[in-house]
């Protein structure tokens, strides 16, 4: 039987969703994987309130991760310094789910440095001994986004993938992605 | 028995974090319940690399939950429209392992809206139309924050409290936390 792979990332919010999620599996059966998109769930929210509508796809979304073997999630920062929280929420669940936790992102600095950036200060040499407006400090442990997600990786045996890419394919490049795939066991 | 309850949190960036975790804990005592504080873990780090250094925490956050009966997560937005990641991480780590999530914002607006206003963009009647400067689509569900937070909490059977606190406050103040202690049975 082949390896399901949940495709955990932002890129359900890509303007074709459908199709991105449709590259990504064609992709994954070249490795020999089953990829699972969270569009795939059937769904029926039509006339559905808002909110509703939007717990349906929650639920759809984790009931889609408990039919898979493995996660692959695209943890390119989104709107921030950081990844998606839904996808960063996926990791999580699958990390609790006892899942290996594959992770690729098309940036390649460290989170500290984004943070920076994103604060608007100049590059420090010790990002922990800043604070941000509010008095929060920064985190600084040369990982690639916060620590919660690089070592659910880690310990999950699976391993984070850091690739550049222009940022006019910030969203849609692959090939970290595919990268992910010759990498992860197929059996 | 107490039940124990992990109290997730960017609070842990504040500028006196043992401090901050003992206020919680006092206040879950109030109330009847064990709190349990991220740093909480016994840990030595002293003279660890940076990286694992960071594993070493995620580690030790990760076996804490699992010693848990419940989770409170302070979900304010941190540096940007959403929560924190390591917290959202924790959150969907916990709705995992079947864990009451429950959580708390400092702040009362949607989640769209604060995407708009984070993107500079008017408020629109319907943020679900609109792109971000890459073309990423905004999520409109009238939602507190990304769908599969809001609907971890609401299937794990948990609650999202919403307050409004002065914006000195927003890493602070306590009133949603409290409110939590307040409606989680205490047996």
């Amino acid at each position: 039987m082949k390896k399901r792979i949940y495709l955990a990332g932002p890129d359900v919010f890509l303007p074709n969703p459908a199709a991105a999620g449709e590259r990504k599996k064609q992709l994954a059966a070249q490795y020999g994987f089953e990829g699972v998109f969270p569009l795939d769930a059937t769904l029926n929210i039509q006339g559905l309130p808002l909110p509703q509508a939007g717990f349906a796809i929650s639920d759809a979304n984790e009931n889609l991760m408990r039919t898979c073997h493995l996660i692959i999630a695209n943890l390119t920062p989104f709107r921030g310094p950081s990844a998606d929280v839904g996808t960063v929420y996926e990791v999580g669940f699958a990390r609790a789910l006892g899942l290996p936790v594959w992770g690729y992102t098309n940036t390649t600095d460290t989170f500290s440095d984004r943070t920076l950036a994103a604060l608007g200060y100049p590059p420090q040499t010790d990002p922990a001994s800043v604070s941000d407006p509010h008095g929060m400090h920064l985190e600084h442990f040369e990982l690639t986004d916060n620590l919660m997600i690089d070592g659910g990786i880690h310990f999950s045996g699976g391993q984070f993938i850091k690739v550049s890419v222009p940022d006019n394919e910030l969203f849609t490049n692959l090939q970290g992605f595919e990268e992910c795939l010759k990498r992860i066991p197929s059996s």
